[in-house]
């Protein structure tokens, strides 16, 4: 087998075998392929798409590269959820607890990553004390105890994405529907998942900014989850506004916090409820999705899932007594109003520019060396739809430092208002299933 | 300017800008620019093509990369004729005498290459003492003197041109229309001629294998030399069938004494009037194409142009005596007849598969290091179209060993004889101007 044909073979749009896509992963993963034969392969499939088959066969190929958590030793169904990402996106914090409450394991890896605010473990380590550098051991058992953990990324997951994606990023050929499928899949199925939740982001503060874009997305990860014997699922929801209120490390903590409590926004406490059906479903702790939605109302209502949350922060070393007094969450020196100029009614708040402007406070990482700074961030005062008059506050600003003008600047620059009545964007747009 | 967003650009079908192209070609030379962003540009090409602007840029950015031949001194207009290479194709050998007899000046630097025989460097190696090994200042004065000259390849031609050809070819990026008519018009160019004639071959012995791939080639050469202010034209020629009877290297010396003297092969001799015709005319000594062809036809019947064939071959130390005693050249020890199985008339001569045969002989290289046998090749007693009786001869086998049999049975593969009578191929197809 040459690399030359399979290459010539995808520019010329015919199906690639499974072993052709096997001998190009496993030689690109271990040298023997050089990245310029690769970077012309990825370029052909960006112009010729891959076919279902195809889709499902590279995924278990870049799967099959490295290292496989095996989470067979964690009792029940383990379902994963993975989100696109967005701005103002406090899910994940809500959502372990919550169905964990419910008996659903969560064995959740994550990483740092770099974005307007930090990634998971960033957020959670706004909590003193509580780390995520357990062995596996423990990790297994705490998820067997609690039903929910998070261990920090190690080992040798899926190395050829992690080569092809930098490869891709630097060649034009990130934008395509199959290759971004095939990279998100392959990690979610090397991470020992056995079913998965996807919550796909659509608009300005989404990878993907249009509805069609999005649903193509989620029904290739879909497919190929299905494909590959994992049970999955997509919900596509709305990211032209950030998500919730907070924008922020340890404000997102809080905003967790008030939303287990049954006291979040709307919009973060629906979706957290609409994926958490899905995986409450998909573990088959409830029958059917109104079921399983009443169960995580009544977890909420009743205080257990708050509880969850606790014994899962002191488990791993945190200081649970945030949870009932969130002042002892890391706070921002100074706080500032933006006040609206006028009178009217929000009709845009660009998220992906709001979190720029998060990123300006020092929430987030530009490079991989940033340092984050936890306390700091961005709470929205008013979201699309909402009536404000001329003085109130838009959003509160938290920061370390005392000139906040560019932040400011940045915020009116990307928020509208207008004279006319504008609805609030929908929230769910699909679920897609197969 | 960054590579990732000129591939981009590319990909999403937008014109590279002049800059652009030089970008991406210096810094691919120079190497700051790595392999695996040059090959997905690559296939981007493949994929989207390039504007007219885009091609005369990438051609004058890639005859810039490396050393230009100046051949200032050498007096009037030099035409360079180019052949996109088939099997049996012996008019550079014809041509320059030819043309040179009407003092149009041939400076040609030529190289040996991989092929079914030799480049015209090794066919004229039949000629004892003959050597290209010149200075450019005794090349010049030949040229000058005599109005044609060999030099062999020296100096750095286009550096990018050899290193993107080297990438395409692992790649699967060689068939692009547009980047092989940069690459062949870049040398060209950089060689120093101010008026270009392209043999543009077509059929089963060709590069290209159809009449509409050849046309859009031969268009895209023309363009580019026109566009960068080069006179350019193409004849498109037939390669279904070896063109002349020779396939060799001392053979094909041969046949162009015989045709040099009038006594050539039909299609041979009528390809070299055509091509020669358009050199005559775009060196300004003839002002129609009608007026040159009848000057060439004129020298070659009154001696003139077998006279410059024997003052250039001992220019450059050739025993010029084998023009009236060939018998001097080379001479192979077996010669072997193949004989035609039965009655009727030849129908087919697949080319490249015939200039096979005589590479299986020794006649060409299928390595660099591959060393050639000057002696060996095929001589065809028919052609397609020919009436033949069963046990006449097809072709002639020269051979340095005894046992044929491979080459015969190759042989009798591709001939075809059938009982119908069958029209020879047209010769000329096009003569492209613009």
């Amino acid at each position: 087998m040459r690399m030359v044909d399979i290459i010539e073979n995808k520019r010329d749009g015919r199906e690639l075998s499974t072993e052709e896509i096997q001998f190009f992963i496993n030689g690109y993963t271990d040298g023997s392929i050089p990245d310029y034969q690769a970077s012309a392969l990825m370029m052909a499939i960006f112009f010729q798409g891959m076919t279902e088959k195809e889709r499902a066969d590279l995924t278990l190929a870049m799967v099959q590269s490295g290292d496989q958590i095996d989470l067979s030793k964690i009792e029940g169904i383990k379902v994963d959820k993975h989100s696109t990402g967005g701005v103002g996106d406090t899910t994940t914090l809500v959502l372990g607890p919550l169905v964990a409450a419910l008996d659903v394991p969560v064995a959740k890896m994550s990483g740092r990553g770099l974005g307007h605010t930090g990634g998971t473990i960033d957020k959670l380590e706004s909590v003193k004390g509580f780390h995520v550098e357990i062995e596996n051991q423990e990790f297994i058992d705490l998820v067997n105890k609690n039903k929910v953990a998070v261990i920090g990324q190690s080992g040798n997951l899926t190395p050829a994405d992690k080569k092809l994606y930098a490869l891709r990023d630097v060649t034009a050929t990130v934008d395509s529907i199959p290759l971004i499928a095939a990279s998100i899949m392959s990690k979610k199925i090397a991470a020992g998942a056995d079913a998965i939740v996807l919550d796909v982001k659509t608009g300005a503060g989404a990878f993907m900014k249009t509805l069609d874009d999005s649903r193509e997305l989620a029904k290739a990860m879909v497919r190929i989850g299905n494909n590959v014997g994992r049970n999955t699922m997509a919900v596509i929801s709305d990211m032209s506004q950030p998500l919730g209120y907070a924008i922020g490390n340890a404000l997102e903590v809080k905003e967790a916090i008030d939303t287990l409590k049954g006291e979040g926004p709307e919009d973060l406490t629906e979706l957290c409820l609409t994926l958490g059906s899905h995986m409450v479903y998909l573990a088959k702790k409830a029958n059917t999705l109104k079921e399983a939605r009443e169960k995580l109302q009544g977890v909420i209502n009743d205080g257990t899932a708050l509880k969850a949350f606790k014994t899962f922060l002191s488990s791993q070393g945190g200081d649970a007594s945030i949870v009932d007094d969130p002042s002892r969450l890391p706070q921002a020196k100074y706080i500032v109003e933006l006040e609206a100029k006028e009178d009217g009614y929000v009709s845009e708040l660009v998220a992906d520019e709001i979190g720029t402007a998060a990123m300006l406070l020092g929430a987030g990482r530009a490079t991989k060396e940033s340092v984050i700074d936890l306390a700091v961030g961005l709470v929205l005062r008013k979201k699309i739809g909402d009536q404000v008059k001329k003085g109130e506050s838009l959003v509160t600003i938290y920061s370390n430092f005392e000139d906040v003008e560019e932040v400011k600047t940045k915020l009116y620059e990307n928020i509208t208002i207008s004279n006319e009545k504008v609805a609030a964007p929908v929230l769910i747009h699909e679920e897609i299933t197969e």
